[in-house]
């Protein structure tokens, strides 16, 4: 063994070589540190399942253990992995060369179990496999949409500034922040109002990022309520704002990004609006926000402005194409362009409507019918704060349905649900029909919806529901998976 | 035309007799005061329309005219009266005998253009005729959906007992309540949850009334924020409620009916829920809870308890079948029985989902193809104070969707939207499609469906959302029309 290991100790190679080495055909590479390890007979016998360790199939497998730190707690996970060692990284390969006149070359390094759709700026989602691992999403694998490049702020000399109407102008620094106003909570999970596009773009092109269905991800925010700096900034109580005419809180991000929430939200006593300055018990991370961001619970990603740096009360909503233009606005399915349409007069997402996604099995996943029946799981979430009443789950396309357990999340204020929950059933494999192309094979048709406080319910297709924006898919999510074996 | 009159004056009829003139084959009566008369060949050339001029055949248009007082501001409505006279009501009939010893003898009188599902108690509705003749609906005409007998209270010996966790104990006698706090007005839609049942057993037989779409009107409420009066009563402020556990406020009406709201509709900043003792500038009548009730707007309408008489902070829902029972809980599909069903565990109504009605043309009503496209008008609301963005209609059943106008309600708040829309669109007869019966006959299937300022959407079909109790009918509401005339 020794003069193996010292012999492995001599294989070099390059992360480039390493990139190959993706699929069982090829042999499953990973690295650990500075050694290359073969996990190919491992795949099957890990304990967090094929779909997580494949994750990090042709890459380094360290920032997975970072974030689910059961690997690190043991000595055993080392131990297998020494088994599996065919060499080391080529220590002769030269560090990727940074063009630092591109202005995203200071964008903070990201976790590669994400799923990128750009880097420039960065729109990353949470892939299907990671989407329930935690309630609470680790930072690192919190979703990203980005609009611009990540500034960096100097907290020291970060200021907010808050003003408008009937405010008195005020400079607060983050120590003011903290200092002045109540630490507060609130748990809150965050969707892009694109999440799930892909579903709209199979019943015709849409533009935008092309989300599956992981734009979403989960946070327990600190900081202080908007609504208690507000009444310290002078607008003094939501009386007087209404008698000023404020209707709308304009937030505007060091990135440059401008969204603004209505004024009930901001200073409504329930709303929960945030300030926020940490991220699941850490200061807030670069990459979202730093050193403080806005969490608007049960509104749309965008309104959660990040790097915030200027706080406007005005009679009007914020200016620019995230409020005012084409970018948030639920358009008619007949809306095929713009020409003749007034945009201004399109309502701009603030809450959203209630959603619901299977997360296992995937599509196309094959079960024995010997099992009797497949777990499904996934998550169900409303905008506004609207608990989940239910989420309903059908094995048979829709015409039966089976109630599920909520496993996460269950037992929030049914008016102050900002998280979502998770959920699971057991669904009978006798569902399974047989295909119509003859081919014998069976397959059960899965789908799901929830039903939030209000008792508003998901709409059946995503034909209805189709906008040119790509917006709101909130169509009952399907997914089919094959049965092995005899009937 | 002197003799004439006279002879008419000598024509006795009874009301049972009156009352068989209903249709155009029999010749369509009325009564106006003491007279009798004939309206059969005046139907058509109603100003107004066929189906109001209707609503009267065979009994009083008195009512309809203390309603509609252009009837009563110019001398000439009662002078083409005069022309169709055929009789006068038989003076020696008797009036109706009331049994004094039935509970419900002393229920108000009430308008008969209502349409009655049952008067022991009373539950009526709006007839289509009438949804769209007032933004705010008329006193007489809203719709009443009651429990058990309507209460009689002496006004000057009432009391409203405020009581429970966190509160000191106090009564308010109505001037307390009036000259205590300010007086605040509110436009608000109230919908029983129950609408559209008829709908639902149509799919499979549900339970309750079979309303139709007309268990909802709109009122101006005056009164006292419920807000500034549970402050004053000493639950001082949400922050201590919440310290408190206090998370529902319950009502008691004298008629027995129990409810609660959760406390955040009662105490946010932005709820709205008053204790109202007017209703459009009138004293509160009777029929709707005098002298004092509870209006919380964009939550169901039972939870707007009439005839309120107490007041409870409390860690718990109201006791009763309205709030813990399954009267107004949505079940699953699957739900045929209530055996083995947790009836607790099921959320109770709140706010409602989002809904929307075409008003006219009413089902397999007859139009020419040479007029081109047919006016297609109803009215649209959501709970939580969701606001109307958009009113879709379709003329192909759903394949395709035209842009409406909205006539009333637009310029509401988004986000305390409490009272309904009225829309309107021009449909082409052009998407009139043949029977499928081989008939020859042409039909247009419209359509309609709501987004409110959440893009909640209404679902496409009662049998998704079938519930044993039949609540929440918000499918799209289809009405079929004959087209006449060659292609």
């Amino acid at each position: 063994m020794e003069a193996a290991g010292e012999k492995v100790e001599n294989h070099f190679f390059t992360r480039a070589e390493i990139a190959t080495h993706k699929t069982r055909e090829k042999r499953v590479w990973v690295t650990y540190k500075e050694g290359v390890y073969d996990i190919t007979d491992f795949i099957d016998n890990h304990p967090g399942g094929k779909a997580k360790i494949m994750l990090a199939a042709g890459s380094a497998i360290d920032p997975f253990w970072r974030v689910y730190q059961q690997h690190l707690n043991s000595n055993l996970p080392q131990e297998l992995l020494a088994t599996m060692k065919v060499g080391v990284l080529d220590p002769s390969e030269k560090p990727t060369e940074v063009d630092m006149s591109d202005p995203y070359s200071h964008d903070p390094s990201r976790h590669p179990g994400l799923k990128f759709h750009n880097t420039k700026p960065c729109n990353a989602e949470l892939p299907p496999a990671l989407q329930m691992q935690n309630w609470v999403t680790p930072n690192e694998l919190f979703f990203i949409r980005h609009h611009h490049p990540v500034p960096e702020i100097n907290a020291a000399e970060y200021r907010l500034l808050i003003k408008g109407k009937g405010v008195k102008p005020i400079c607060l620094s983050l120590a003011d922040l903290r200092d002045r106003f109540p630490r507060t909570e609130v748990t809150a999970t965050l969707q892009c109002g694109g999440n799930r596009r892909a579903g709209l773009n199979k019943v015709e092109k849409t533009s935008g990022i092309e989300w599956g269905t992981g734009a979403i991800s989960t946070a327990t925010w600190g900081g202080v309520l908007l609504r208690d700096v507000l009444l310290y900034s002078g607008l003094l109580s939501p009386e007087i704002a209404k008698e000023q005419g404020v209707e709308h809180i304009c937030f505007t991000g060091q990135d440059g990004l401008m969204a603004s929430i209505p004024m009930e939200k901001a200073l409504g006593t329930f709303g929960d609006v945030l300030l926020a300055y940490e991220m699941n018990g850490e200061p807030l991370p670069r990459e979202h926000g730093y050193p403080l961001r806005a969490v608007v619970p049960g509104h749309v990603g965008v309104r959660n402005v990040k790097w915030v740096t200027e706080i406007v009360a005005s009679e009007e909503e914020a200016t620019g194409p995230w409020q005012r233009g084409i970018a948030y606005k639920g358009f008619s399915p007949q809306v095929k362009a713009f020409d003749g349409v007034d945009v201004e007069a399109i309502h701009s997402m603030q809450e959203m409507p209630v959603q619901s996604v299977i997360v296992s099995p995937e599509p196309g996943e094959s079960i024995d019918r010997e099992e009797g029946t497949v777990t499904v799981s996934g998550w169900a979430w409303s905008g506004g704060g609207r608990g989940i009443v239910r989420v309903d789950v059908s094995g048979d396309n829709g015409k039966t349905w089976l109630p599920t357990e909520i496993t996460h999340g269950g037992g929030q204020n049914m008016h102050q649900a900002w998280a979502w929950s998770f959920w699971e059933a057991e669904v009978p494999l006798a569902l399974a029909t047989a295909a119509a192309d003859g081919s014998g094979k069976h397959a059960v048709h899965l789908c799901c919806r929830a039903i939030d406080s209000a008792y508003n319910v998901q709409p059946e297709t995503p034909e209805s529901i189709w906008n040119i924006r790509g917006l709101n898919n909130t169509s009952w999510d399907r997914v089919d998976i094959d049965v092995k074996g005899q009937r």
